[in-house]
């Protein structure tokens, strides 16, 4: 029996769709929706119906943006030569977070992923090619993630990006800060080991 | 300085309101949002737009309905002589899913807890009696939450249905199927000796 209301199913159903939200998630979310004020979900309604019509590509770095070029790439105080090439939109905010990162970005949209249909055509790649051959590009930081999918993006990248006249560098693998070492796995600690430093 | 797009921050935001929803997770749900065709995001925003026009309150059980009554509430092969009372329409779909009750329901729409604000006068407490002394009611369950205000509201229920010619009865607690004993916490455990039943 259809014990809730279409309208309630059809938003469960909507929100089903969304990454790491499932049925359960999905309906605590939707009936706390309904017990709130109808001006909060219309107010979630306008913001998603504005959402892509709002916002593009920087034609640059290839994040997101309402600007372009945005607001990274119009920012002259930024190391322009110095590029960190990074999976999604949301790996470039967790490296701004940090502060400790002063040049631009090169967003993928994506790791190669054959078996998923991800090829280097649905990447960035030819663009950040492209950027590159450009000039005024010294170094190239690839900063995809430590899974199957970035390594092997990585790897790839590196593999052409080596034919072309830049330097180009990774992000160091190893133990996470905090982390005690007898609970790293073997992985982990063998690349901690392989790309240890000389202690100053 | 701001590296999100004003749009994309205020869906963030608006994400961030709900419950379970910490900034990353709006940040993460927003971003994928965003890289899927806009076409799913003007579907949530539809089904959120349309959601509290076309849904309100079955007028006897105050569950969210497009009809009313409610299909539970006239579905007339359920029992009208037992109804179970619950906080919120989330706990009528869990009991739904048992199905193992055939009687109906009343959503209290809460669970009494002063000093947030919720009082006797938030509640459908005054529905309730009205319903009860209307007649046809033989037993009424309370079927609210183990926790503090659940079980405040359901001493409360029980002292003013008390006075009402109604049987009251109370959801049984005890061990969760499954669980070893030796990982149940004292509380549960007292009660479940406490409300210990006669072996079969």
């Amino acid at each position: 029996m259809q014990v809730l209301p279409p309208a309630l199913e059809a938003l469960i159903n909507e929100f089903a769709k969304l990454p790491g939200i499932g049925k359960k998630t999905a309906t605590r979310l939707s009936l706390n929706i309904m017990r709130r004020p109808p001006s909060e979900a219309r107010g979630l309604a306008q913001v998603l119906m504005g959402l892509h019509s709002s916002i593009r590509l920087c034609s640059q770095c290839y994040t997101f943006s309402e600007s372009d070029p945005c607001v990274i790439c119009g920012d002259i105080r930024r190391d322009a030569a110095l590029v960190c090439v990074v999976e999604q939109s949301a790996d470039l905010l967790a490296i701004e977070k940090t502060a400790s990162f002063r040049g631009r970005y090169h967003v993928l949209h994506g790791a190669l992923a054959p078996m998923e249909g991800v090829g280097v055509e649905e990447l960035k790649v030819r663009e950040l090619v492209r950027r590159i051959r450009a000039g005024g590009i010294r170094e190239v930081i690839l900063a995809t993630s430590s899974t199957v999918p970035g390594e092997v993006t990585a790897s790839y990248l590196l593999d052409i990006l080596q034919k072309e006249s830049v330097m180009v560098s990774r992000l160091a693998c190893g133990i996470p800060m905090g982390m005690d070492i007898k609970y790293a796995d073997k992985f982990t600690l063998t690349k901690a080991i392989e790309g240890r430093q000389t202690a100053q």
